[in-house]
């Protein structure tokens, strides 16, 4: 596959993807809700997370329905931990894709509930009443609830507010990214795979593909924190490093990360390799995009 | 069934619910969140919601492991909402079941996240490897993600929000308390119906007894509001007056308040009968709890 196909897969995934979620997500919620919740999710973000779910189908042969709940499902947590994270009593920032962040466009409370109807919401698109197996849901369900909680992206945020203005040691910084962000992106390859008839080697290697892939991001997050721009970027640049947050550039410095990053690339594609699917290319593509992404 | 039968009915089930949900909430979990979460939701409150899953699954003769896990996860969602409720932004709690907030034992963001942890946390209990059959977990995922999200709880909540120094008329009061309050205690209900083969016929008329008893424990709930004082409901008192929300006793007033309930009650045991049920009988004494409550 070349780039030129690639893109063109990103983009036709995207359209359906940003239809999907559109329908999914409530203009009618009651008394503002709806808005704050369409504001937090719709029209905005790199979807990486959705492309993971949608790519990962493809390459196992799924079904492309339940790989699209799945999807809309990974961003509503993604984005709702976004809005909660935004809050004044979190990291209080007021600026996120380029725009005003829930809380400062809606309100405290409006926001801390939109994000949690949209968690609700995530778990309610995975269970339809027809279009997707029992079985098929429950998975789903268990992967997501299990990516999102205490043992996941939650307790890698509890881990990160507790971290503020320590020093940490490697592994403990790459735990905490582990949960935070490593876990969901991991989950969002998972949950494509489960869509479809996956071998035990291939999920496996479909889930160290994701491991590498999971902390790749959060290495190149922490490279662009300090050399891009907030333009560029969509969000407050410099970030981190003002709140004296451990990043990987802070404990490893900026070309110990950078070579960090390509490693993990190298180990996404071995995964890759190892899964032995017939074509895996958006997978590998999209390791690609994560590594040389500037925003 | 007479009282002292169903005295230790709610003794034995809740002794069995207090260890399952010890038992399902995390210690372990990093960073002080699982101390948060734990404090947050063991050792307190009335366990009505856990008590109409076991007594719905008992009346149909349902699966006793599975509900027990349905009664875990109602719980969670209830609690974390508690959490959320209390915090600054919200309602400005500072006590609760007789103890110190979430919030202010742990700190606002510790408590955000510990709220959003024990709703991915009802997900994952409703999800485990063994012991519920796939299609069960598929269908208590879906009852549980509908009553909390956007067209229940959460829905409700923004309602409440938006109605505050409003006057509300009995419609608006008894939509916004149906979804705050009432479609978590139906679905409760309804899980525990899940649990077991409920025909048609009893699955609607438990729907119906769940709405009339859901809508009865926010009337009776009102009418506490202005009868007792803090120490008896381990929660401030009066609240509801002081913030200039509409209840039930402002827009009915007392007396209508009272007889409202006991009205209640009434459909609710009608709707039982309707079961065609062999044995309601715990379900009907819980409908009289509700009522005849003094905190």
């Amino acid at each position: 596959m070349n780039a030129q196909d690639f893109d063109r897969w990103v983009q036709a995934s995207l359209n359906a993807f940003e239809a999907a979620l559109d329908d999914l997500v409530p203009a009618g919620a009651p008394a503002g809700l709806g808005e704050a919740m369409r504001y937090a999710v719709l029209g905005g973000g790199k979807r990486l997370r959705p492309l993971l779910v949608l790519a990962s189908c493809a390459a196992v042969g799924g079904d492309s329905f339940a790989a699209m709940r799945a999807a809309c499902s990974v961003e509503l947590i993604h984005a709702y931990s976004l809005v909660h994270d935004d809050m004044p009593c979190m990291d209080d920032d007021v600026m996120r894709r380029g725009k005003p962040t829930t809380h400062v466009a809606f309100g405290e409370a409006q926001a801390m509930l939109a994000g949690d109807a949209m968690q609700a919401l995530a778990f309610e698109v995975l269970t339809p009443d027809t279009g997707i197996a029992p079985a098929l849901q429950a998975r789903l369900c268990s992967l997501l609830a299990r990516s999102a909680g205490h043992d996941g992206m939650a307790g890698g945020q509890a881990i990160d507010l507790a971290s503020i203005g320590k020093q940490l040691d490697e592994v403990t910084l790459r735990d905490m990214h582990r949960r935070k962000t490593g876990v969901l992106l991991q989950a969002s390859v998972m949950m494509g795979a489960a869509c479809g008839p996956a071998s035990t080697q291939a999920t496996q290697a479909l889930a160290d593909y994701g491991a590498a892939l999971g902390l790749a991001f959060q290495v190149v997050d922490d490279i662009l924190d300090v050399t891009q721009d907030s333009t560029v970027l969509g969000k407050t640049a410099g970030k981190d490093q003002d709140a004296n947050k451990p990043t990987y550039v802070s404990v490893l410095g900026l070309e110990a990360a950078r070579a960090l990053a390509q490693q993990l690339r190298a180990e996404a594609k071995a995964a890759l390799a190892a899964t032995g699917l017939a074509d895996v290319s958006h997978l590998s593509l999209l390791a690609d995009s994560v590594v040389e992404r500037d925003n």
